[in-house]
């Protein structure tokens, strides 16, 4: 629904679609600046039968980006999550959620929770028993747990899923929703933890996420024993390292979330004169009055 | 680079980015008249380690719908081709290359040639076999040709690789490459193909596409011993039935290949004023003069 009150007919349930500019797109992430939507398509996919998940220990950010490549070269598409977090995230979720087993015996550095997916019922368990021993084998990871059960694999995943409560029970943070080319994620994470911890003695990073999609969740929390308050006020500082670093890096300072009200001013030092201007005329066009949304995204 | 001369940075090499408006793939797909792209990023997959190409002969287009189901709930993401075509092609194609052998001893209404790959070198020919076995055995599939190697593979492709040029080699022909939601595509098939028939008495159709899209090729060719010239002259006419006949099953006039200058008009009576309204203000907003492509799109 646009401003004016006049309705853009659709959704199409079309896959292939050509006639004329993409509005769907357009519309999509605009955050309501743009229309209403009021309506969707969803595609529904045929349910996996078969699903098998692992918890794997790295010594490093560069082999859990190595391991991505072995792991999607050997499954392809049924590699359906791989989700990178620091061994810091697991002690903190143990911390708070006592009760959730220790997957593997010996700590390590990074770890990544992995699943494979098939709509085939045998051989997705063997494929990750052949695939994370070769990579074991080759040096790219320490030690692998393989879910033998669905209680055992939902205890893995409960690790991952609790991350964002134990950060919150810990205490505040400031929180950032970037993505960065994959390939260049180690090295974004190396150069932006040096520089926050100069500036900030003590800061504890809180980094998991996406890595097959780049996403990084790439939290700051204060130090062991200093002033949440005093931290707090500081997260303009702590965000313009942060983004800064991520422009360095080629990255979006949004990956999923949107900038609305928050990110609004912080866009104008990252994105193009070109490109600002471009969207404020997109938005002239479509809301000329300014009625739909106002004071986010642009 | 838009029309006043200035570059819009990018492209983005991210999978994830939702800073502010999709710019992106407004400009794709708007045919040079928003600007001119002049670089593009490409994502790498790896090359897959089997691949296996079958020729299925089936009783009716419902049937090959329901094969497409049946195929992508057992193979789910290794379903990489899925192309139908009719009897009357394949008849084209051996009339104007008849060095390409028949893959299957009788011959049926349609066929779908279909193409399962492999991250895993192992398990797709053994899945074409056990997939296409339990399809004959349910009475979905009549028959079905696997290609036992290379050579044979690539004389399956043949026969639809070489579809456009049979045609151009049998005379003229008015194309049409639309899209209809894949659920139903059988029913518009039979009724635009009575239409025309009603219209053009004897009117050949040579109806093939890439099914798992939505997405048909979808040309009449005039009647036997017909009038190639008077027949090519009422291509409006055949044109209306066409477009007419796709807007009734809420399809899409250019699936794959854009408006140009030959749809511009067209499209006019297909899309509602809202939507027109919303690209000519977006037109208007990023090429105000109208310098970019002009004459074609709107």
């Amino acid at each position: 629904v646009l401003a004016d009150g006049s309705v853009l007919a659709g959704p199409s349930t079309l896959r292939k679609d050509n006639a004329g500019y993409d509005l769907r797109d357009l519309i999509i992430g605009s955050e309501g600046t743009l229309g209403v939507i009021t309506a969707a398509v969803l595609k529904l996919f045929p349910k996996p039968r078969a699903r098998t998940t692992a918890f794997v220990a790295l010594g490093s950010v560069p082999d859990a980006l190595k391991l991505l490549t072995h792991m999607q070269s050997r499954a392809g598409d049924r590699l359906t999550a791989f989700e990178l977090v620091s061994d810091f995230c697991i002690r903190l979720v143990r911390k708070h959620y006592p009760q959730l087993p220790a997957p593997l015996a010996a700590a390590s550095p990074q770890y990544v929770l992995l699943e494979l997916s098939d709509t085939q019922g045998e051989g997705v368990a063997a494929l990750a028993e052949e695939s994370l021993g070769a990579a074991i084998e080759q040096g790219l990871a320490l030690d692998a747990a393989i879910a033998a059960s669905g209680a055992q694999a939902r205890q893995l995943w409960a690790l991952r899923e609790n991350m964002s409560d134990a950060q919150a029970l810990e205490g505040p943070n400031v929180k950032h929703d970037i993505s960065i080319p994959i390939s260049r994620i180690a090295d974004f994470i190396d150069a932006c933890d040096a520089r926050l911890a100069r500036a900030f003695p003590g800061v504890r990073m809180v980094t998991f996420g996406h890595v097959g999609d780049g996403n990084l969740h790439y939290n700051a929390a204060h130090s062991e024993g200093g002033d949440p308050a005093a931290f707090l006020a500081r997260a303009g500082d702590i965000n313009r390292i942060v983004h800064d670093t991520v422009a360095e890096f080629v990255g979006s300072i949004s990956a999923e979330h949107g900038l609305g009200q928050y990110k609004r001013g912080e866009i104008l030092r990252y994105k193009s004169a070109v490109e600002m201007e471009l969207m404020r005329a997109v938005k002239r066009a479509i809301d000329p009055h300014g009625l739909m949304n106002p004071g986010k995204v642009l």
